[in-house]
């Protein structure tokens, strides 16, 4: 069925197609997606919308001599059929299987890892400076979407290297969307480049061209004329690209694969740092992801449970207190429907703010509406919440604003792997001045998290995990009533300390150490990572020896950390036994196979327990 | 002597001037801010280059009712003098005294606090936007420096700000430098605009000119025929403002204040985002700062001592190695003074980058050149990589790429104050995979903390303070041959962990504690933070009950909490004291008054240590 694609064995083998088998080709790749992607889950839409984009980089360029730097990573999903790893499709994003993102123990074609945005353009000129200082000679190529060009360090990326005379071929892939729909000044320059007039009506000589853009060549030219569009694209002056120091060409069809292979050969006789507009379609050749691409911007291979996830909580909470206080205002940077804003965003169009996939901007834009009275709440991804760690720092806590931090996906989120967990914030975050780190373990907490930090003058973080978790018979938190440390089981010997998701697996591990090792076992639950209630710990954990503290963060900085901190400058000795990531690089996987790799299943972490346990009455 | 800058009291006591006298009153400002700053030190080009743009600015707008904010902060002393501070100068950056930079304690006029680059136009557009929802009515102008616009978050407030129907007026005060000379792309565009033929020859009519800019309304062109400048400047179409989708007004001499006033005047008619675009002269009025503006960007009061500073010893180091190792590449983010690269830019041009204010982009760039095989050092002070935190995690440690980080102003910097102090980068670097932390004490030991981290096959950060350290006889770390840690003081009874700088303020200590108390202490230096050396220092702290933990930089997740988590994690109980910054909110002032309003200088840690000793006795 897929008779060009079959005949793929390594990268180079495409070379030998012509370009109507190349057509061919992009056909079968794309069936190959829909498929593949339909059993395993993955990103589809963005994948789909650069099949003849990818194809035609691996046509002209020679991989991985020439070095090919995808921004975020999601849509290289062509990028490893053609180099080698199509068998391996059936274990996408699963444990022990391919990765979703680039990974460079996957293969030397993939060159940079990344899964954060807007990196490319500074990877890519930093090896492209590298290369020339070597004197080495290949081609350096940064394929950036236009939702990522919207990140400040794109641009900061775009200054630099627009500056430098360094060979560097950047290809914006312009599908007018990020994850949500692109918003932005850059994103209306954009259109108003698409739509030009000029661009749709200019019939122009090649003498007029030859003249508007002089360094570009004779040759260039030549093949210009040839390609469907013809020179006309090429006359539209004065993008922000050429003014930052680039060369520009476009917009050209991404998806006509003859086009962008006379284009990106063309460039080759070109030096300094060339920007090349394409213009693709976002879930391109699959109807509904073409309609719908947020929607199939990442699709899960399960169907999606009617479960109440931690997002949905949030989506409630918000819109419920928003209804009443009119002060509470909310921002995303480019996912409103990833953390739950979208409802809000539908009732409250005014008091909702996309900033684009800008979470520095987002962050300090908080902190500009809390200092007018307003309450921000500022809804990103742990993980992504990194980039705007001197903002919350310098912006927000120095001046003791109350910006509210809804942070999403902390913990593991699973299969978008190592660069998506969010297994830091608690690090980042509890040295940070005025601070104050919540940590419900309920969706159904979240609203009163919420409304305590509506109380608050000072900022507040409220960390929840992807995903939902399993009820159990536990007293739920009411933060704006009650957030001291509470001890849910009262049962001398070993005491569990745990926080948020963590109390579940906490709750579980009792019953282990119960049934399996005949060991009764105290759960205490912290409602407050930061700052921790100092009396009430020493209160609870009197009287036993061994805290065992739990968390679904890095041990370094984390919350059993902070517990040992606290008692220690106490001058209360305990022994600790601390469950957590001991390394911050975990690969994908479920979240369960995970936590198994990592021996932080609750009947692990019994017997870890138990172990240590039988091991210090051998010693004694 | 100060005829019309006597008369103001408060700031709308300048709207009675002519402009006449307003043009007095600058000179009048100049002639202060020169003669103050010569006591008191302080940022002086920055200062003198905006004296009549603050006028302007309080001339037309109603500050604290309109809304002025402030990028960086340091260039706001005129607005300080007219916010009836002048009398403050004479403690200008002194403990206790005005501050250098905006303090919204000391004024209403203060609207938002800074000190890094970048965050103005997020702030104001966040100030805006709550005005908006508010249904108040009042202007909000940022002010931001062509330098401070490298920053990729100023990029993406415009991005947003440029889509919003916000009234918002961003001044750019393009004086086309920052700290040091301004690079990159958007320079060259200022550049291009400020050299632009049409504007240099234009002679152009209304009705031109309402054709190119329909949106500007006729009462803005009569009022622009009538500046020195006229409309010519009006004419420059296609900047890279306007295709973010701000009305773009200029260039405007920045030192006429006359015409100044004009077109502020004239924006109270517009609607929308306003981007206006000043050219100033960076020192202005003061021959030898004009000449040299980034030697006076700040200036001490002391003349300059020779001692020889931590950057120094980095500067000497750096260029020393790259003598003899090719590899060696050094990056900048626009403080190549600073920190001590001047040497080996002259040396090494080729080698050398200067990505302008861009953080992010510079470590990620550093991650493209390590991953090429090169040997990046990224020079930054500790507070301004915070803004890279991402990066140094995402893009260098997950793919555990060799970049080398040479963190400068680690620990308290002194005048600068509270954005400016480097007390974070422990607990911000401690947590990452794949991380080490050196602390040399000694400036003479920089270049074997770099020669150990060139060997290193991951990240390598290298935290030294501000200024030097007194030399004591204590043996000097080789890194690169031996870097346990060591016993100095092996005096039993209270041992004292040290590192970096405090090594000296533990030696100091160890004196204080014997002649003032009698106590004899033992003293351990422990030059790698991260990843602590877990055996040698079980080894170390045998036999002590009580472990002394110094260092400048915030408690939480800091060196002291590293050690007693290591210690506590190996079940090995002690007593601790902590000293440290209990809270990262630190004002400004000489070090030392910091330190000892902190109870942080020698002789007072010794008495803390006698009293909880004595506390502790009498427990018993």
């Amino acid at each position: 069925m897929l008779k060009f694609l079959s005949q793929i064995k390594k990268v180079s083998d495409i070379k030998k197609f012509s370009i109507n088998q190349l057509k061919y080709l992009s056909q079968e790749i794309r069936r190959f997606l829909i498929k593949s992607i339909s059993k395993t889950g993955g990103h589809l839409s963005s994948n789909l919308g650069v099949v003849e984009l990818t194809i035609a980089l691996h046509y002209v360029f020679n991989s991985p001599k020439d070095k090919i730097i995808w921004d975020v990573g999601h849509q290289a999903y062509t990028h490893k059929i053609l180099t080698s790893r199509k068998t391996k499709f059936n274990k996408l994003r699963q444990f022990g299987g391919l990765s979703g993102f680039l990974k460079r123990q996957e293969s030397p074609h993939d060159i940079f890892e990344t899964g954060h945005s807007s990196t490319s353009i500074s990877a890519a000129l930093g090896i492209a400076t590298a290369r020339d200082l070597k004197n080495e000679d290949f081609n350096v190529i940064a394929v950036i979407g236009d939702g990522a060009l919207t990140g400040g360090m794109a641009f900061e990326g775009l200054n630099h290297a627009g500056r430098s005379n360094t060979n560097l071929i950047v290809i914006l892939n312009d599908n007018e969307m990020s994850i949500s729909k692109n918003v932005g000044g850059m994103s209306k320059h954009l259109t108003s480049i698409r739509t030009n007039k000029k661009y749709q009506k200019a019939k122009v000589g090649t003498a007029r061209i030859l003249n508007k853009i002089p360094k570009l060549g004779h040759t260039l030219i030549e093949t210009l004329k040839h390609t469907k569009e013809g020179l006309k694209s090429f006359v539209i002056e004065n993008t922000i690209f050429e003014q930052m120091g680039f060369k520009y060409l476009g917009p050209i069809d991404g998806h006509n694969v003859e086009d962008l292979i006379k284009v990106l050969a063309s460039t080759k006789e070109l030096n300094g740092p060339i920007l090349i507009h394409v213009k693709t379609i976002k879930g391109k050749g699959h109807s509904q992801a073409e309609k719908e691409p947020s929607k199939y911007h990442g699709i899960s291979s399960v169907v999606s449970q009617s479960t109440y996830t931690f997002t949905n909580g949030f989506s409630n909470a918000i819109v419920h207190l928003a209804k009443k206080n009119t002060k509470i205002v909310a921002i995303t940077a480019a996912m409103t429907d990833g953390v739950g804003l979208t409802k809000f965003s539908q009732e409250f169009s005014e008091r909702f703010f996309d900033t684009a996939i800008a979470e520095q901007h987002a962050v300090t834009f908080a902190a500009g509406l809390a200092i007018s009275g307003l309450s921000p709440i500022v809804a990103i991804y742990s993980s992504f919440l990194q980039r705007a760690y001197d903002q919350i720092l310098h912006d927000c806590a120095l001046q003791n604003l109350p910006v509210i931090f809804a942070i999403d996906r902390a913990g593991l989120v699973g299969e978008d792997g190592q660069t998506h967990q969010g297994i830091f914030d608690i690090s980042y975050l509890a040295h940070i001045p005025n601070m104050t780190i919540l940590s419900p373990k309920y969706p159904s907490e979240i609203e009163s998290a919420l409304k305590y930090a509506l109380l608050k003058k000072s900022p507040t973080a409220i960390r929840y995990p992807r995903g939902n978790i399993k009820t159990v018979d536990l007293k739920s938190i009411e933060y704006d009533k009650n957030a001291d440390p509470i001890a849910h089981i009262k049962n001398k010997g070993v005491l569990l300390l745990t926080t948020g998701k963590t109390v579940i697996w906490g709750f579980d591990v009792c019953q282990c150490l119960l049934n399996d090792y005949n060991i009764k076992a105290g759960l205490v639950e912290v409602p407050i990572i930061s700052p921790l209630d100092v009396d009430s710990l020493v209160e609870l954990t009197k009287g036993y020896s061994t805290i065992v503290t739990i968390e679904d963060h890095v041990l370094t900085g984390g919350f059993g950390s902070l517990v040992m901190s606290t008692l220690t400058n106490k001058e209360i000795s305990k022994k600790y036994i601390h469950f957590g990531y001991e390394n911050g690089i975990i690969e994908h996987g479920k979240i369960d196979e995970l936590l198994e790799k990592y021996n932080l299943l609750p009947y692990q972490m019994a017997k870890t327990i138990n172990d240590k346990i039988q091991i210090r009455k051998v010693k004694k």
